[in-house]
Formats: structure tokens, sequence, C-alpha cells
């Protein structure tokens, strides 16, 4: 087991008809001047925006919106909220929506508190010393951000898509009705719950012995997003199935599962990222388009450590060599990423890159060769670029 | 499932050697000095005190100390620690100890900031307002204090032992290191397991359906303490099991295992504070020798979560009714206790009350009849009474 710290600050309200709280929950920063962020116009047209900005104006606070953010959230609308926010003395950014307003969130929080270049950040080149607070009202549950220390940003110059962490930009506080999650399209559902899934797996899939009751936690939280996946499948609207998948999206990426690891191995994240920057494909389908191929790729470093995965998570029968369970493992994900239509290659993904495509892909995530990356097998440009060529 | 609020702020530094990192970390702070809060010699004869305060030198900070917390702290030395922190001007409290250090560390906290008499705090006249920012080196697995709003202080003056929660009280930090706890005595360790395992217990055994995610979380910390307490009473310098009980102690206490439960069941707790604060009995073994009691007196309320409780908690297999299901995991918990040493009845605990005496704790527990204890079946003070009988 490894030393490691753990830090979560973000007060979590959770339940039917929190929302209602969130101008009760700013007023105790005693921010002036709030920026509303927020995506497209589904928030709008449910309703959740105007109630939203209700508890805001019985509490008093002032408020002014950014809408726009898309999915794989664009670096040229965090400049113009960090523009915005300079101008109007934005002191507290609410983000209502998914992962990617959150990121967006985050990333104009930065922005508005560093000198210089808020995408020096994602490029590594520099930390950050502050950020804005940042609120979150959450209506997708998928990416974590509303616990979670990261942040990750698309450039359309290049179409580069970065990550960056830091515990200034953990939220201040998240609400989350499982209510507000019910409409997401199927599609989405599904995708996030890979997102929630994946979040621990590159956690548990790592290089040292984690702590007993770390993987303990991690192989049922698991267990329970695949599970309620499936209930989601039929009954989307079902209460209980939607908080335990929003519940399990937080605790899946507040650090809570790596404790006393090594950190894990984020390589498909990474790979992921290239596919989201250029082809803008939903992140959990399109980890899952890739992560068996990844998993075969390295299996053969642990497999004594994917065989725990398949008898533990995935209910395999422990028969023949570690190797065998593990591998039977690996097919009972993919078996189950198909039981929620979720992709397994890049063609059912819908993409099919053209040959100089991988390859750029594959050089964008070594960062043209300076860096590498996973742990349980250390991935450079052309095992990377063959990761992508088996996943297609 | 219900709705739930979830808000850890404390940063946990845990693993070898990160008691040396307590300088840094107050550091960050700002503060002009602290008050180092500790009990009897073991800390001073360990060298760790020591230790702690050469990190804190090395890090250019001005700092007093109190020693001379006892278990089942006591408040005189609460108001002590007030006069000192104001005539010093203390602002921040380091302790340095167990659940009693850290408890008597937030009581005095409360203390300094607030007007009026601390003690109002304990018996519910009033909420505090503030509290002293508070940082914790942990030494003993048990009470959850280190990441908790609790905090238990007994007065001297008729042996009254009251909590008192508040999220203001929670530590900014805490510092973990397992190998701090090797040397406590079997019988404290043993204490500590069961008060760690109670606090998801009473969370656990609720009147409402949990959510799934939370119910098997609690389900494997519970399990997880049971089997390193265990390897513990063999190799009681086995770093990973003092890791696996230590961070399972920090888990149980600071909510995570409550999401969506009713707030959970706190008599057993209650019932043995009477104990603590009369007989002064170390606080697990308490909670051991009067649980299989209060589980008897009250199952036929919930026999079915106490059957879940036997079959996914204890291995009990699910056999005939609920109910009998239900006795046999009462049953196997109060197996554990003795295979761990720990007792299952007031005689084993070492204390013989007279009937005088078990009036009085049942009219203390009660508010001599103002209040109810418990959930899964509300108990007056006849009810307290007849379970203090029962586990004689």
């Amino acid at each position: 087991m490894n030393n490691f710290e753990y830090y979560t600050p973000t007060k979590v309200v959770f339940g039917k008809g929190t929302e209602l709280e969130t101008g009760a929950l700013i007023q105790g920063y005693g921010c002036k001047k709030v920026l509303v962020h927020y995506g497209g116009g589904s928030v709008k047209r449910s309703g959740l925006l105007d109630r939203i900005c209700q508890s805001l104006e019985s509490s008093g606070i002032a408020y002014i919106t950014l809408g726009g953010v898309v999915p794989n959230p664009h670096l040229s609308l965090v400049y113009e909220g960090i523009e915005l926010c300079k101008k109007e003395g934005v002191d507290f950014i609410l983000a209502v929506g998914g992962g990617s307003v959150i990121d967006s969130a985050k990333a104009i929080g930065y922005g508005v508190t560093n000198p210089g270049d808020v995408w020096d950040f994602y490029e590594k080149k520099r930390e950050a010393e502050a950020c804005l607070p940042v609120g979150t009202v959450l209506t997708i549950a998928a990416a974590g951000s509303e616990m979670s220390d990261s942040s990750v940003i698309t450039k359309e110059d290049g179409w580069i898509k970065r990550g960056y962490s830091s515990n200034f930009s953990r939220p201040k506080f998240s609400v989350m009705n499982p209510e507000l999650t019910m409409t997401l399209p199927e599609y989405q559902t599904m995708s996030g719950c890979v997102d929630i899934m994946m979040h621990t797996m590159e956690r548990y899939l790592n290089r040292v012995d984690n702590m007993e009751l770390t993987d303990g936690i991690s192989e049922h939280l698991i267990r329970t997003v695949m599970k309620n996946a499936q209930i989601l499948l039929n009954e989307p609207k079902n209460y209980e199935a939607r908080a335990e998948v929003m519940w399990a999206g937080s605790l899946s990426h507040n650090g809570l599962t790596g404790c006393g690891t090594d950190g894990g191995d984020w390589a498909t994240h990474q790979i992921e990222h290239e596919l989201g920057g250029m082809f803008d494909v939903a992140h959990g389908a399109g980890l899952a388009a890739v992560w068996g191929s990844w998993a075969r790729y390295v299996v053969s470093e642990r497999p004594e450590r994917f065989a725990q995965f398949a008898i533990n998570i995935m209910g395999v029968e422990a028969s023949g060599s570690d190797m065998e369970t593990a591998l039977k493992g690996i097919e009972a994900m993919e078996n189950f990423y198909r039981s929620v239509n979720m992709p397994t290659s890049l063609k059912e993904l819908g993409v099919e890159p053209t040959e100089d495509q991988l390859k750029e892909m594959a050089e964008k995530c070594s960062y043209w060769g300076k860096r590498t990356i996973g742990c349980v097998k250390v991935l450079d440009g052309e095992d990377i670029y063959r990761i992508y060529q088996d996943a297609k």
C-alpha cells in the first residue's frame, strides 16, 4: 500500500428538490456577483435555469449568465468567460450542467485569478496558484468533476484536448438531484456510466497492491454502476437507479477509490482524449471503444491484477492461469458494454480514422514523443498507435 | 433512499513518516500560535511529541503545549485549555493523540471562539457559531474524530458524558501514520476496532432502505475491520492491517457510510456513554458489552434489515425466517467480539452496577425522561433500563 493524500472539501447536497437550495448555499460565500455558466438549451427548456435564477434572486444574489458550453468544452468560450468575469467583477462561478460545463467553469476560474494564458496550465507549462470559487448544480452523472480537482478543455486550434488538475478548483458545493438526469438520452446516460466505471477502473488496474478497503469499495462501486446502468436501460426514470449512478459518479473521481494506490493507470483516458479532441465523440463511449484494446495490450504485465478484476467485479470463475481468467474478465466487460449499447471498437463508435489520423492521434497523445502514458505497461507513441490500430 | 448532505473538508495525509509534514501543513493556515494538545506520557515516551515539535520549529511556528487529556476527556481540562488559549493568543490547535485528545481540542476550539459556557453546546442549549481550526496527528484508530464533526466530553460534576456535533469542528487536516498505532495494547486496539465497526453499524441498522452503494461500502468496511482486527491479535505490528483499520476508522465516521440513510440508530452509543461517564470504561469495549442486548431488544422491529446484516456482513446462511437469520447474525457478532477478547456483557466489561446505578444511568441517558433514543425502536428510560439489565 502506498502513502496517500485525500482531500474532498466539496459540500454535497444530494436528493430531490435540492436545486432550490442553491441561492442559500452561495450566500455562505459572501460573493458580490455570480456567473451562471451552462451549456445548450436543455437546462433552459427544462426550466432548471429559471429555477436556479429564482433561487439566486430570492437570496439576493446578483448574477450574469454565459451559456453555450459544448461537450469537449472549447477554449474559446473559456477565454470569453474570463473576459466577461473580469469586466463584470464576478467572484463566484455557478456551473449548471454536466462535466463539460463544470470543467469550463473551473478553467474560467483559473483564468480570472491567475495572470497569463490559462492554456499554459493545460499544457503543463506552469501551476495555477488560485481559482475562483466554483459551485455546481449537476445534471449529468459522468465526469465526477463536481467533486474532483480535474478540468478537461479542448483547444480548437489543432483540436487538442488536455486536462489540468489542482485542488484549487474543487467545487465549494455540488447540488445533486438525480431527478435532473432523468431526461438524458440513453446514449448519454450509458456513456456517463462507462465514464464513472472507468474513473475507478483506471485507479484499480495498477501496479501496486492497494488497500483491501479501497479495493472492496472500488469493486462494489463498479458492480453497482453496472447493475443500475442495466436498470436504466429499461427504466430511465427510476429514481433509485439514477441516484446510485449519480453518487457513484462523485465517489468514483473524488479520490476515494485511489487511496493507497500508486495513482492508477490513466492510459485509456489519455488515448480517448485524442479521439474526443479530433472527432468530438461522447467521452464515455470513446472510453468503451478503446478499453478492450488497451487491456489486451497490457494484461500480460499484470495478469494477477486483471484476474482479481475478472473474479471480484465481472463474476468470472477462476480457472486455469491468471492470464486465462484475466482475458475472460476483459471479454466480460466488453460484453457488458455491448449490453448497454456502448461501442467496443472505433467503428462501433462511428469513427473510421485514416492511417494519417491514427498516427496524428498517437503523436499528439505522446506529446510528439515527449511523454509516455500508463503504468501497468508504460506506453510510448508506437504502443499508442498499435492500440488505436487494434481498436479500429 | 433519503436526501443527504456530505461534507468532509479534512485534508488527510496518510502513511509512513507523514507526521514529519505537520509543520509544513500548519504553515498553510497562517496562524500565529499553536496549542499542541496531548494526553498521557506515551506520546512523550515514544518521542512523537518531540518529532512534532521539531517539525513545528523547523517551519517557524510558535507553539505552547497542554497535556493531560484522559480517556473520556474531562470538561475541567477543556476549561483550562480555553483560558490558556485566550491568554496566549492561540489561533490553531494541534491534537496529537486519539479521539479523546481530538475531542478535547475541538471543545477548547469552541470555547475560545464562542461566548459563554462551552458545556451549553454539549447540553444542546445552543449552537456554536465557530471553532478554532484544529489539526490532528492521530495515534489511535477508533473514534473517527480526525474527520468527523463530533466531540464527546465528560463533565466530572455528575460524571455526565455528552456529545456535540458541528461542521465547524471538522479538522483542517489529519496526519495518519499507521506505524504510530503499533504500540497500542491489544485491549485498546480491539476496543478501537469495535468503535469503528459500530460507527458504521449504527448507520447501517436503521429504518430506511439505504442506497445500495452505501450499503455495500458499509458491509465491506465492517468485514475489513473484522478481518484485520483478527490479524492484529497475532501480529500487532502488521503495517497493512494497522493501515486498513486506521483508514476504516476515518471513513466509518466521516459521513460516507451514512449517505442516503435516515441518519441511523445511535442508541448503542448513547447507552454506552453513560457507562463511560460513570465507570470510565474503554468506549469500544463498552459498546461491545451492550450491543447484543440492544440488538435483541429491537430486532423484531426490523428483522429483514438485521437479516441483511447477518448474511452480507456476518456470512450467516439465510435459513427459515428473517428473524431466525437475524438472531444468528447477532450471535455471530457477539462471537466475533469474544474472538478478539472484547466483552459481551457488563460483567465481562468488569462493571457490576448496583440496581440504583442501573436506574441512574437509564435516567441520565433519557435526560430524566426528556428524550428518547434510537430509531429502529424508539427507546425511553424504561427501555434503556431493561437493556442495561439484559446486558448485566
